[in-house]
C-alpha cells in the first residue's frame, strides 16, 4: 500500500484544539499514513452556534484547497457539525469525511442504538439534523448536552467527570449499545469513558481517520458525475475573491 | 398596522439579479412595507454548487447584521438553497424566511403535491435536502432541472420557454397540483407560466415576502430561548474578524 | 391591492365562540380585508370528538357554498381539527386554509420545534394525524391537553392560568421554540401567554387569516386540474339533498 | 361460537350497489353470521370526491346508531375511502372496519407489496392518505385508476376488461405480489381477475367481513378508555339535531 | 365452507409450551378447522436471543415441509419474533402468518395505538424491527419487558401478576388503546388481563389462527410470481442436506 | 498495531466462491491482517432465496464459534443478504460486519445516492429490507437485477458485460453517484466496472474487510450490555444440539 497523506482540518482557529485532534488522529492512523492537522487562517475560536459553523466554512475550504495543492489523499473535517462537508466534497479529488458522519456510521456497527453526548444544548438541533441526514435517526436514541463550552473541555478540571456521568446516564436511560462523543475536543476521553461506563465509545476523529484511510485504500472517492463535480467557474467578489475557481 | 422595513437579501453578488428580485418583492409587498433589496459585498456571482452556497453565507450574514443596525423588521433570503438560514435566525431579532421554505410551505396549501422546476441538475440534491428538512418530502413530487445556468435566466431568450415546457411536463408526469419555481431569478416568470400551464405557480420571493410580513404582523419572531439565541461571544480570527460578536 | 372578502367559518354552532374568533380574525386582518365570521346552521355546539368533527362538516360546507354565492375570496376553517378541509377545497374557487395547518406551518418558521397545547386529551390523536399529514411530525415535539372542555374556555375563570401553565411546561419539557394553541377558542390568549412564557405563541385563527390573505394577494388558489377539481355532479338523497351539485 | 349480527354499510345511497356488496359479504361470511347490508337514508349516489365522502358520513353514522339499536355485533364501512371510520368507532360498541383498511392489511400478509386498482384518478390521493395512515405506504407500490365512474362499474360492459388489464399492468410495472380492488363496487370481480392475472386479488368487502368476524370471535373491540370513548353529550343544532347524543 | 387443516408451529422445542399454544389456537378456531400444533425436532428450548431465533428456523421450516406433505391449508408461526416467516412463505402453498404480525395488525383495528408487553428486555429490539417492518412503528407506542424468561411463564407463580401490572402501566404511560402480548407463552393470560386492565388485549396466537382461517376462506395465499416463488433447486451440504429442494 | 486475525465467512458452501472472496479480502487487507476465508460445513450451495438464506445461518454461526476458538479478532459475513448478522454479534467477542451493511455505509460517503446491482430479481426485496434497516433507504436510489444466478457469475462469460451494462444504466437512470455490487461473487469486477462506468464502485467484501479492521484498530466491538449480550444458556435439541451454549 502506498503512503497516504491525510489532512485533518480543525475548523475552528484554536491551535491547542488542533493539537489535541492531531494527536488523536495520529494515534489511530495506519503505519503508512501521514497526518497533517491544520488550523484555518480565519474563523471562530470555537463552534457553538449555526453562526459559528457557517463562518468556519470559508477557512475550512481554504484548507481543502491548500491540501489539494499539497497532494492530500483525503480529508477529515474535525467538528461534530460537519461544517461545509458537501462543498468540500466538490472541491477535493479524494474522499472527505466529517466526524459526526463517521462517528454515527461507525457506532451503527456496534449494536442497535447509540447516544450522542455533546457540549452545549444549543448544538443538539444540528446533531439531530445530521442524524436524520445520515440515515441514523432511528439508531440515534438520544443527544445529550453537558453544558460545557467547547474551549472549557481543555481547561475545566471537572469536564471529564461530567461527560463520563452523562455517558453513563445515556446508556441507562436511552438503552443505547454505544456512545458517540459529540465534539472533536473530547477525542482524548474515549478510552477513559469506555472503561468507566462499560460500553464502546466512539470518537469521531479516530473513526473518520480510519474511514478516510479505508476509502483511499479501496480506491474510492466522491462520485463526480453530477452534484459533486467541480463547482462551475465564476466571479467571486470582495473579501472572498481568493475563493474564485477558474 | 405600523410600517414594516423588510430586507430582501440576494445572496449572490449580481446586482441585476438583485434588481429583479427587488421588483418581484415590491410587487407583492403590502402598502405599509418598505422593501430593501440588498446585494452582499462579497461572494459568488451566482449560486450553483454547495461551494457557491457555503461562500455566499458570510456576505449574507453581513447583510443581516447591517439590517439589524438599520432597524429591519424581518428578512428574506432570496436564493432557493436557503443559504445560512439557521445562522441568520440566531442573528436577527425579527423573523427570517428562506424562499425555498416559503415556496414549499405556500405550495402545500394549494393541493396534495407540487413539483419544483429549477436551473441546473446539480442543485437538485440541495432542494431534496430542503424538502426533507421542511417536512415537504411527501408533497414534493418531483424536482426537475432545465439545465440553464442561473445568470443565463436573464440573457438566454429561450429560457422562458424551456422553463414553461418543463413546468408543463412536471404537471403531466408528476401529477402535481402546483409548481414551485426553484430559483430567485425566475421570479418574473410566475404569472406567464401559471397562465400557460393552468396550475398555480409559486415564486419563492413573493411567497417569502408575504410570509415575513405576516409573521411581523402577528408579532412572531424566532424563538430565542435555546438553539436560536444570540450566538455566544468569542474571538474571530483573520479575514473574518469583522464577524466577531461581542 | 383590491379589497378582499374573507370568510372565517366557526364549524361549531356556538355564536359566542364565532364572535371570539371573528374578533381575533379582524384584529390581524390587513386594511383592505373584510372578515365575515359565520356560524353554521346545523351541527354540534362544540367539536370534541371524531363524531362531532364529522358532523360539523355539512354545516361548514354549506357556509362555503354560501360564501361562493357571496363572492368570498378565501376561507378559514376555524377549528383545530381542520374538519372537511379537502372537501372545502374542491368546492371553493379561492384558497381555503385550516387553522391547525396554518398554525403548524407558521410555527415552523420560528425555530426547530413547537408544542401544541389543546383542550381535551381525546383530541390529541386528531392533532397527531394532522401534524403527520402536514409534514410537521418532526417539528411537533409534543401535544398536550389541559382537559378543559371547549365551551368552558369562555366560562372557566381558571382556564387561562391552566393553559398558560401547560404552555410553560411544554417549553421546558419538550424543548420547543414556540407554542401552538390547539383550539380556536383560545384565540384571545395568545399575547398573554407569549408574554408570560417568553416564547412565540401561535394562534391558528390569526395565522390562517394572514395566510389566506397572502395567497389571495399572490393570486394563488387550490390547483383544480385533478384531485381538487369541482366534484362530479350526481344525485344527493334525503336530508342532504340540498347539497347536490348540478 | 354464538351467532354474529354483522352490519355492512354501503355509505352511498345506490341500492343496487348495496345489493352487490351484500352478496359479496354473504358469500364469505361464516355459517353463524347474519349479514345486514344497509343503505343510508341520505347522502350521495356514489363517492367520487372528498365532498361526496364528507357528506356520506352522516348517513353512515345514522346506520351505525341504528345498528346499535338492532344489536349489531360489528360493522363494515363498505367504501374504499373508509369514510367516518374514527367517528363510527366512537359510536359503536363492537368493532368497526373499513374496506380499505381491511384490504390493505390483508394484502400485507400475501407478500412484500401490493397495488391498488381503483375507479377515478381523483380518488388516488385519498387512497394514498389511507395507505400512509394504516402503515402501508411502503407495501403499497402503486395506486392506479381506470377512469371508470363508480356507478358505471355496474353498467359499462367494458369495465371488467379494463380493470383486469390495469391489474395486469400493476403486477408487471409495480412488481407487486398482490392486487387490491379499490372500490366496493368491484367486489364481484375478484375471482375473475385473480384467475386472469395470476396473483392474489383482495376485495375489501370480503376482507373486512372476515376481519370483523374474527375480532368478534376474539372478543376484541375498539378500546374505549381515551380517544375512542363515547362522544361527550352536547347540543346538536338544525337539520342534524337528530344526531345529538344524550 | 370446506374443512381447514391449520398447522400451528411452536418454533421452540418445549412440548408443554406447544400444548399451551395448541389449546389457545383450538379455543378460537372455527368449527370446520382442525388445528395441528407441532413441535420441531431440533432447535432451542426457548427463543430469547437472535441466536435462538436463527437456530429455531431450520426446525420450523422442516415442520412447514411436513405440513405440506400432510396437506396443511395454512400455517401459524407461534413465536413473537416471527422467525423464518419469509422463508416459510416461499415454501408453503397456503398462507403463513406470524403471531407478531397478526397481533400488531389486529391491534391496529382497535384504536390509534397499542403497547407490547413481552418477556426479556433483550428481545425488545427484535419487536421494534418487526413493528417497523409491518408498518406499525407509529401505532406501536411502547414495547415493555417484564424480565421473565420464556419458560418461567409456565412455572413462576408471580408471572401473571407482573405481566398484568406491566400492561396496566403500558396503558397509563403510553396512552395506548390496546395491549399486545409479546410471547406465545402468554396466550392463556389474555382474558384475565383484559378484564383486569380494562382495554382489549391481543394474543398473537389467537389473532394469527383467525387470520389464516380468513385468508384460506377468501382463497388468498402468498403471491408466488416473484420474491416468494418456490426457492430455486440446488445442492444442500452436510447436516442440512435433508433441506435440499429438488 | 498488533496483528489482526480476520475471519471472512462465505455463508454458502461453494469453495470456489470462498476462494474468490478470500482473494478480494486479502487484496485490500492491511499489512498486519491475516485473512481466514472459510466455508461452512453445511448449507446451500448459493443463496438466492429467503429459504437459502435462513438455512445458511447455522453453518455461518458454526464458523463464528470456530473463529472464537481460533482467536479471531473480527468477522465479515460475505453474502449480500447479511444472513444471521444479529445472532453473530451476540456470539462473537469482536466486531462482525455484513457486506451489504458495509457496502451501503461506505457508498454513503461517496455522494448523495447509490444504486445496487445484484443477481436475481427475487433477492431485491431482501436488499430493500436491509437498506431500510441500515438507514440507507433514502440514499439507495435503485436496486437492479441482472437475472444471473449466483454460481453463474463464475461460469457465464457474458456475466461481466451484463453487470457492467446494468451499472451504466443505474447511473444514468437513477442519478446515482456510486454503484454497490450486490453479491460477494462480484468482488473481482469492481475495478473493471468503475473504469468502464466512470463512477466509484463498492464491493462489499472489500468494504467490510476494511471496516472490521478499523473497528478492531479503534478498540470497538459490539456493545454487550443488552440486546447483544451472550445468549442465555439453554437446551438445544436434535440435529442442532451442538449449537447449545453452556
Amino acid at each position: 500500500m502506498d503512503d497516504v497523506l491525510l489532512t485533518v482540518i480543525n475548523p475552528n482557529t484554536t491551535e491547542s484544539m488542533t493539537a489535541t485532534i492531531g494527536k488523536a488522529a495520529a494515534a489511530v492512523a495506519s503505519p503508512g499514513t501521514t497526518v497533517r492537522a491544520v488550523t484555518p487562517a480565519m474563523g471562530p475560536a470555537s463552534i457553538e452556534s449555526h453562526y459559528d459553523e457557517a463562518l468556519s466554512v470559508p477557512g475550512m475550504l481554504a484548507e481543502i484547497a491548500a491540501g489539494e495543492r499539497a497532494g492530500s489523499d483525503g480529508y477529515v473535517i474535525a467538528c461534530f457539525g460537519d461544517p461545509g462537508l458537501d462543498a468540500a466534497r466538490e472541491l477535493a479529488r479524494g474522499p472527505v469525511v466529517g466526524i459526526a458522519e463517521a462517528a454515527m456510521r461507525t457506532a451503527s456497527y456496534l449494536g442497535r442504538g447509540f447516544s450522542v453526548v455533546t457540549t452545549l444544548g444549543r448544538t443538539i438541533g444540528r446533531a439531530q439534523d445530521l442524524a436524520e441526514h445520515y440515515g441514523a435517526a432511528r439508531a440515534c436514541r438520544g443527544i445529550r448536552a453537558c453544558e460545557i463550552p467547547v474551549l472549557e473541555l481543555e481547561t475545566d478540571p471537572a469536564a471529564r467527570d461530567r461527560i463520563t456521568e452523562e455517558c453513563r446516564r445515556a446508556v441507562a436511560e436511552d438503552g443505547s449499545d454505544a456512545v458517540v462523543l459529540g465534539c472533536a475536543g473530547m477525542a482524548d476521553l474515549c478510552a477513559h469513558i469506555s472503561a468507566a461506563v462499560g460500553v464502546p465509545v466512539v470518537d469521531g476523529v479516530a473513526a473518520a481517520v480510519r474511514t478516510v484511510e479505508s476509502l483511499v485504500a479501496l480506491g474510492l472517492r466522491t462520485g463526480d458525475r453530477g452534484e459533486f463535480a467541480t463547482p462551475p467557474a465564476k466571479a467571486y467578489t470582495g473579501m472572498l475573491s481568493e475563493f474564485q475557481i477558474r
